[in-house]
C-alpha cells in the first residue's frame, strides 16, 4: 500500500491507510464508503496522486478510495458535453473532445498526469485560464457519493440550470471533504484556434510584472506565464534551448484569435513589453515553434526539481500586487538564504514559487520549512490567497484560518458538520 | 407598502408584510435580520421586483428587506474587477463598466429593470450567455448577511482561488434563502466587440431549431436567440418594423469575432439556414443595424402582455431535445385552445414559453395553469430543467421534488437547515 500512502507533495506527515480500494463502479465507492460510515473510518479519496498540496495524504486507519480505474468517457457532440469518470487524466479528456473538434480548456501543467476527477477536487487552473476560466466553469453535472454512502446526480447537460441550489459548484473544489465524485459531466467548447506566441525576456523583475499588468488591462491573451531568473536557468539545464539565463524574467504570452488578429495582438503586446524595458522580444504564428516555449514553462516544476526537493507554493494576489509578491518573494529568498524559483499564471496573479532544499540539511529543510510559512504570510498581507489552483490539502492548512476568518471557517463547518456529521470523509484535509 | 407584495411574476398568493425595510447599507440588512431571527419574524429580500417566479412574493407577517436604495459601484479596470451594491440595476453596472472600456457581459433581456442582487440570486443568465456563460461565472466574491444576522465576506477580487469551500458559489442562485447578499465583486472582461447580426425566418418550427443546432455544433455565436409565429406578430403589433407576420420562426443570431471573421461567420450561418430551408436571412455589419433585431427580441415579453396575462415560463433542455420541447409546447396550446408563444436563448437549450390568458375568464385562466404545468412536465420528460434562469421562487416550487429527486432535496435541506435553522429566509422560495 505504499505507493497509496502520498501524493506528490511528499506529506511527511502522511499515515498508512488500514486499506486500498481501487473502485471500478459508483457502486464500488458506495461500498467501501458505506463500510467506512459503518465503522466510523475515514476515508481519503485519491485521483491520480499528482496532488501538490497533500490533500490525498493517507491518514492512520483510513481507506484510501482511489478511482485510477474508472476511466470511462463518453463525448456528446451536439450538446457539446462529455461524460467523464475520474480516472481518466485531463490529457485524455482533451484528446476525447478532440476528436469531435472540441476542446476542454483547463490545463494545468500535469495535464498528462492528473485526473479530472482531482482537477474536480481542487478546482484546478492552469495556463490557458487566464481566458477561458477554470475547471468549476466547465462542470455541469456530476455524480457524487455522500459521507453516508448515497450517491447522488446533480446538475447534467443543461447548459443553464438554475433549479435548486448551485450544489455542483459547493463540490467542485471541497477536495473530497463533502464526497467523492464518481461521475461529471463538463461542458466542452469548440477547438481552440492555433495561437500565436510571444517571448520575451527582461532585467528586472519589476519589468516584466509591470509589462503583465499593462497587457491585462487592455488586452485578454491566452495564456500569460511568468518565468523568473532561477527558473529560466532550470529549464535551460533541461531543455537547452538557448533560452537568455542572465534574464531577470520571461514571459511566455499567446493569442489565440482569428487568423491576422493573433499577430495583431502580438505585435501590440510586443510594443508593451517594449515599452517596459524588454531586453528582447520574440512571436511567431507557427504553432510548433510556440508550443516549444509552453513545453519549456511546463517543464518548470520538474526542472526545478532536479537541483532539490520542492516546497510547492501556490499563492494567488490581486493583479496590482503581482510585483510586489514576486518582489517580497524575492526578499525572502535572500534572508533565508535559499533559492525560490518562481513561476506564476501571471495574467491571473496566482504564482507557484518552488522553495528548493536539501531535505539531508536540517538547517536548510528548517529554513525552507520558515519560508514556506513566509510567502503565505507575504500573500495575505496583500490580500491575496494561500492558494489559487492546488488546494489547501493538509500542507496549507495552518494558514487556512487566518485567510477565511473566523466567521467563513465557522459557515465552512456548518456545512461539512451537516453533510458529513462523523467528519469521515477527508479528515484533516481542505480546512 | 402594496408595491412591496409581489415581484413581475404577479403572484396571486402573495402575503402582506408586517413592514419594509429600504436598507442603505450592509448594517441596515444585518439590523432587519437581527430583529428577525429574534421574533422568528420571515424575512423576504427583494431587488428590483422584476422577478418572473415569485422569488419576492411577500409572506404574511415578512419583513421585506429592500436593497433598491444600495446602489454604489467602483469599478477597478487594473484588476477587472467591481465592487457592487446589489440594488444597482445591470444596465448601470454595464455602463460603470464601459467607461473603462470593460463590460460585463450577463444580459438579462429585463437589464434596464432587474437588479444585480436579483441577478446574483436567481443566478441570471440572458442573450450572451450562449458564448459568455452566466452571473455565477463573473461572480468573485460577496459580502452576505446570514439568517442569524452576522455579514461574512466570501471570496474577493482575486481571479483563481480555492482556499476553503467554493461558498461564493453556493449562495449564487440561492433565492435569498442562506442569505441576502449586500455587496457583490464582479468579474469583468475588456469591451464586446461590435457584433455582426443574423435574422433568419423559417416556415416550421423544426427548420429552426435543426438550424440552431447546425449552428451549435461547429460554431460559437455571441448569441442565439429563437422568436415563434405568436411573438413575431406581438413584436410586429409593437414595433412595425416589418417582420415576416407569417414565418413560423426566427432566428436573431450574432457574431461578436473580430472585424472580418464575424462577417465570415454570419455567411457559414446563413449558409446553415438556407439549408435548412430558412425563408428569409440577412445579415449586417451594422451594430446599429443589428441592434434593432435585438432590441425586437428582448421588447418580445412586453409585446405578448399586451395582449394579455402571461404565466411565464423558463424550461431548458438539453439541445438535441429542443425540437421536441418546441413542438411539445405547440402541441399543448393546441389542445388547451391556448396561445403559448415561445422566445427562447435557443443556444443554451432554455426557452421562455408565455402562456397568454384572461383572467377575467375563469376556465382560460384554469386551463393556462394547466399549461403551465404541462410545460415543465413536458421539459422534465425531455430531460430538461424546471427554469434556466429566472429561478425557482415560488411559482415554479410545486415542481421542483420532481426535478430533483428526494435525494437531493434532502441534500438541499440539509444546507438549509445548517445555515438557517429556524427557515427565516425567504420561506416557501426557492425549494
Amino acid at each position: 500500500m505504499d505507493k497509496y500512502r502520498r501524493d506528490r507533495a511528499d506529506d511527511p506527515g502522511a499515515g498508512v491507510p488500514l486499506a486500498v480500494v481501487r473502485a471500478r463502479s459508483t457502486a464500488d465507492v458506495q461500498a467501501a464508503v458505506r463500510f467506512a460510515a459503518a465503522h466510523a473510518v475515514p476515508v481519503v479519496p485519491r485521483g491520480a496522486g499528482s496532488g501538490l498540496s497533500g490533500g490525498a495524504s493517507a491518514v492512520d486507519g483510513c481507506l484510501v478510495v482511489s478511482t485510477e480505474r474508472m476511466a470511462d468517457i463518453e463525448v456528446d457532440p451536439v450538446t457539446r458535453t462529455a461524460v467523464v469518470q475520474p480516472g481518466l487524466m485531463n490529457a485524455q479528456v482533451k484528446a476525447a473532445a478532440a476528436e469531435h473538434d472540441l476542446w476542454y480548456p483547463p490545463d494545468p501543467s500535469s495535464y498528462e498526469i492528473c485526473s479530472i476527477g482531482g482537477n474536480v477536487a481542487t478546482n484546478a487552473g492552469g495556463l490557458c485560464c487566464v481566458k477561458y476560466g477554470v475547471t468549476t466553469d466547465y462542470v455541469l453535472g456530476m455524480t457524487v457519493v455522500l459521507a453516508d454512502g448515497s450517491a447522488v446526480t446533480l446538475g447534467g447537460p443543461r447548459l443553464k440550470d438554475v433549479a435548486g441550489l448551485s450544489l455542483t459548484k459547493l463540490f467542485v473544489g471541497s477536495e473530497g471533504t463533502l464526497g467523492i465524485v464518481t461521475e461529471v459531466v463538463l461542458r466542452l467548447i469548440p477547438r481552440q484556434r492555433p495561437p500565436a506566441t510571444l517571448v520575451a525576456t527582461f532585467a528586472t523583475l519589476d519589468d516584466a510584472t509591470d509589462t503583465v499588468l499593462a497587457i491585462t488591462r487592455q488586452l485578454r491573451p491566452s495564456m500569460l506565464e511568468f518565468m523568473d531568473g532561477p527558473t529560466i536557468n532550470a529549464v535551460e539545464d533541461l531543455t537547452k534551448m538557448g533560452l537568455d539565463r542572465t534574464a531577470a524574467a520571461m514571459l511566455v504570452i499567446q493569442s489565440d484569435e482569428p487568423a491576422g488578429h493573433a499577430t495583431a495582438e502580438c505585435e501590440l503586446i510586443a510594443k508593451l513589453c517594449s515599452e517596459h524595458s524588454a531586453t528582447e522580444v520574440f512571436h511567431t504564428d507557427d504553432p510548433d515553434e510556440g508550443e516549444a516555449f509552453v513545453v519549456a514553462r511546463r517543464s518548470a516544476i520538474p526542472a526545478v526539481e532536479r537541483t532539490g526537493t520542492l516546497l510547492l507554493e501556490d499563492v494567488g494576489v490581486p493583479l496590482p500586487q503581482l510585483g510586489a509578491l514576486v518582489d517580497g518573494i524575492a526578499a525572502i529568498a535572500a534572508d533565508r538564504d535559499l533559492t525560490i524559483a518562481v513561476i506564476a499564471h501571471a495574467g491571473d496573479g496566482n504564482t507557484h514559487p518552488l522553495i528548493v532544499f536539501d531535505p539531508g540539511d536540517a538547517d536548510m529543510t528548517e529554513r525552507a520549512q520558515t519560508a514556506y510559512g513566509e510567502v503565505m504570510d507575504l500573500a495575505l498581507r496583500l490580500g491575496g490567497t494561500i492558494t489559487g489552483e492546488h488546494g489547501v490539502g493538509r500542507l496549507k492548512r495552518p494558514w487556512l484560518a487566518d485567510y477565511l476568518g473566523p466567521d467563513v471557517l465557522a459557515l465552512t463547518h456548518k456545512i461539512k458538520d451537516a453533510l458529513d456529521p462523523q467528519g469521515i470523509l477527508n479528515p484533516g484535509a481542505g480546512y
